[in-house]
């Protein structure tokens, strides 16, 4: 069976900071004719699952404007020109900007997070072995955020509660009940 | 503290039939000035973990044009006009769609995708019971798929070789590991 679909025409419509938007006409296979895909191109993050020698997660609260809401989630940022993210530089550089800690990275997962429409991928770390940074890099500096370190029980509360409510914090909550025990 | 960001402007960038495309600009809390906030807005989707009476898991083999790359992941829909994924309708309707199975499903997670600049909000469900439906709704007709019922472990293969490679995927076959065991 074939399966792609080839770009017949691409049509260029919003080139932002974060992402671009395309429209692309494919020809399907199979003769099945032509479509439309509507696309956002975005150059991928970082996101980290930092846990402390208590066993505590640490979590950023910060306001979302696509949902129009406050949400707790894993540290994470967006990869710099030129970065791929199989480097741990990026995971470092935002889990010290966010949280003012480094620690020893190993890579988890890497996933699309929409792949219906994006090829945003995040690539999900683990920091063990934490320690704080005296003078830590500066947040970015339209963000606002505040640091929680919670127990695993904590979390789950705030998954309940819907604060919790994104991919990647729930893939890497996963990731500690399946390795530190939890159910989810 | 205070984390609210006040729309000052909407943009409308693009009206599509999957997404909208808005810049807002917004006013930061704490008297830190002005930003902008690129914002795809997308109607929500189901997705469904399928898992046969031999605890195989059903896969949906499809070309994702955003990754331009062909990719295994579990049955998923968007939702339609006035549906809000609460009820099961929608999960049912694409379970059938795309594998030919109804099921008894039960609602797992819901969260969102890509919270950083989208509202895409994807409600996950566990079908057991699966039976055969005789003449099931015929698929999109733009959507080229290959249905597969698979093992965890051939499943683990496919994240390995990076064909399993997206966030609503990845959370299922955690939730499967958790649940029916496993690691991952």
């Amino acid at each position: 069976m074939d399966f792609e679909e080839k770009t017949l025409k691409r049509t260029e419509i919003f080139d932002g900071r974060i992402f671009k938007v395309a429209v692309d006409e494919v020809k399907l296979p199979n003769n099945l004719g032509t479509s439309k895909r509507e696309l956002v191109f975005h150059k991928g993050a970082v996101a980290i699952l930092a846990i402390t020698a208590e066993r505590k997660i640490i979590l950023v609260k910060q306001y979302r404007k696509a949902i129009e809401q406050v949400s707790y989630e894993i540290p994470a940022g967006k990869l710099e020109e030129g970065e791929t993210g199989f480097e741990t530089d990026a995971a470092s550089r935002e889990l010290e900007e966010e949280t003012g800690y480094q620690g020893k990275l190993t890579p988890l997962y890497t996933f699309y997070t929409a792949i219906g429409f994006s090829n945003e991928k995040i690539r999900l770390y683990l920091a063990r072995e934490l320690k704080k940074v005296e003078h830590p890099r500066p947040q970015d500096d339209d963000e606002v955020i505040e640091l929680f370190e919670l127990s695993y029980k904590e979390c789950m509360d705030l998954v309940k509660s819907g604060e919790i409510c994104d991919a990647k914090t729930l893939i890497a909550l996963q990731y500690y009940a399946l390795h530190y025990g939890g159910d989810i």
